[in-house]
């Protein structure tokens, strides 16, 4: 199962993945999961927003417990990162079948459309519209690097664009969704909770997701030719521009947050050209709002002092912002009751500066997340990886949760 | 004339002019070049290497005088850096002809292809293959932006990209070259040798360009997701980029020379991912090779101790240098002469920055440059400006020299 999804997207000379919204790439992503629901006689479905769901059991008699995750990736991501969630929950449902237990309740597996946000830079798409979190309107009129906008790429790939919006009777029929997730940092491979499972620990539970955000910031100067202009007579955006990259990791370390500018645009970005315009993004992340409206505020001043100091014109636009998401009490809980049971040691329970479906739906019924040991808390790389034996303690334990919620 | 050339190859949203070479826009300016010379009666040909020349008097006497420079542009340049230099030879020779002199000599205008280098990244592509300075070889290779390739582009346009190559009997029959060209600093504008044209000086003679490369900086460090890694686990390309922009200034401002990061890459550049690779172009020059000697070792040493506490490898590769350029001194002297004759000011002499056709001609030829003054030092930029007066102040000043050196 594994095997057949790895080379998908895969590009050969990064050898990270290029899964991206309504392409190709995705398409056959896509078609691998019908592939997955059919070969278990699973009932396939693809809801108004192009997310997909596999059933088993009657779809209308609520109280679904739902898993799943997502399939697209972020440009040269990695291979666990998404895929891992979804080839878990069918691999736990194999394990249940394995293990002969009847369901009480309806299960589904999902594919949540569009998570990542490479294409049309705004992430979870597909569940942000199931939630109403995306209007209809605003989602109409994301575009991607070419200027193809989302309803002409859906319709492209067979799709209707007309169809989306908000799905709350679909919602409304689910008691619980778990997704898990490779985690994105070594929180587990350095954490120890006394498992023998080597260092650290094979399996977390989320508590929360940081309240984290994107910010552009726009340094506008003056074009000038690079070779003839003495420097004080320059206003040159990129040095405003440099000084702000370090300023941010500075006002992150004093606020023990992460902060970084890992997207930048230069005008006209020639060799021998001052630039006109560095438009940098920011994406902030803290424990809490508090702090991380110290770090943020922290950057923008020093930019400010610094833009003022070149003659430079400084804009900063927060494109996106998500609040702190605490995830269910009660089902984070019994989560970590159902995995503590049989053994006298507690799984660990900690917070993730990521964005995740999960995130999105929690704002609408129970959620919780499950995280699987990453060595390295290489993410978003062709490095990216898990352990095997963690992969399989990671379907174990979600093969767990799923007999524990849906067979009681 | 010139309003006939100022809407060619305009953007209508930044107003700057984006003419690059076998493009469109480069065809409209050489049909205009045609238009002038045939309107004037001069004998209108095509080099080998695409350039375009309108002669008075016959091609084949030798010791001709040849005036000109270019029409293409940078991305977003103005409307000077060029287009100033043809315009003002066609009008030089409209003044002559109104003076009623005789040539001794045979005259010619020219207008050299790909003079920027906005395209295919190496400037004065016609001037450097017909000098001999650029191989037919290498000129093959060059590929632009897209992945078109020099000959293919050449083609497209109509011309043989078999026939480059270098011209020697064609330079071997020209016994001077004057190009007129708008300044690119400010040294006129702020110079004051006793002329009555307001602040400063309206026309300048060069004495030499600077030695000057451009280096390419590589810091590779790790993709990660720009969320959940810790701090202290990242290898983030972009903090010792930014740390080496900075020291660029620093080392600049210490040896009196200039040096730029105006052009950058990022990869995968996404707003939540950690840079595996930023690539800045750094150009540098100084007044001398020791100066830029300094700066730039001074760089390079600051960004190897930055990439080292980051765990960042760098590589730094020279990909262009032209070393000082020093105008033939008789030929800047008889100019000088010839200018201030009539009046007790002594026409300043002033070195550059900016590399220039007549820079690549000067080792084969007798080179001067004439200058016009620019009051902000605004270049390759859409602000780029030259008064009225000013240029009027060119042309007679060109038509002077013309008359001096084709008609004694």
């Amino acid at each position: 199962m594994w095997r057949e999804l790895l080379p998908i997207g895969r590009h050969p000379d990064s050898r990270g993945y290029r899964r991206f919204a309504w392409t190709g790439a995705d398409a056959e992503c896509r078609a691998w999961f019908k592939e997955q629901a059919e070969a278990r006689g699973l009932a396939y479905e693809v809801d108004r927003n192009g997310n997909q769901w596999a059933w088993l059991g009657d779809p209308g008699a609520g109280d679904a417990v739902v898993t799943g995750s997502h399939l697209d990736s972020v440009p040269d991501g990695g291979a666990f990162d998404g895929p891992l969630g979804v080839v878990s929950s069918f691999a736990a449902l194999d394990e249940l079948r394995g293990r002969g237990v009847e369901f009480s309740k309806p299960l589904a597996i999902v594919n949540f459309g569009d998570e990542e946000g490479a294409r049309f830079g705004l992430a979870c798409v597909g569940s942000r519209l199931t939630a109403g979190q995306l209007t209809v309107e605003k989602a109409h009129k994301l575009t991607d690097g070419d200027g193809i906008s989302l309803p002409r790429a859906m319709e492209a790939a067979g799709y209707d664009p007309d169809a989306i919006g908000a799905d709350p009777d679909r919602l409304g029929r689910i008691g619980a969704f778990v997704e898990l997730h490779v985690e994105q940092g070594r929180a587990l491979a350095l954490s120890d909770s006394g498992s023998a499972a080597g260092s650290g620990d094979r399996i977390g539970i989320a508590s929360a997701i940081w309240p984290h955000g994107r910010w552009r910031f726009d340094f506008r100067g003056e074009a000038n030719h690079a070779g003839t202009t003495r420097l004080v007579d320059r206003r040159d955006p990129m040095l405003s521009y440099a000084e702000t990259v370090l300023a941010a990791r500075r006002e992150a370390e004093l606020a023990g947050a992460v902060a970084t500018f890992g997207k930048i645009t230069v005008e006209p970005n020639g060799v021998n050209a001052i630039p006109s315009l560095v438009r940098g993004w920011l994406d902030s992340r803290a424990e809490d709002q508090e702090r991380l409206d110290a770090v943020v505020g922290g950057i923008e001043n020093a930019a400010r002092e610094y833009a003022a100091a070149h003659g430079i014109e400084l804009d900063v636009v927060r494109e996106s912002f998500t609040p702190v998401v605490e995830f269910d009490h009660a089902l984070r809980d019994e989560l970590a009751r159902i995995l503590g049971k049989d053994t006298d040691i507690t799984v660990p329970v900690l917070g993730t500066g990521a964005g995740h479906d999960a995130g999105i739906l929690s704002g609408s019924i129970p959620t919780a997340m499950l995280f699987v040991r990453n060595p390295t808390g290489v993410s978003h790389s062709p490095a990216e990886f898990a352990a095997e034996d963690d992969c399989v303690a990671g379907v174990l334990a979600l093969a767990d949760v799923l007999e524990g919620l849906a067979c009681r």
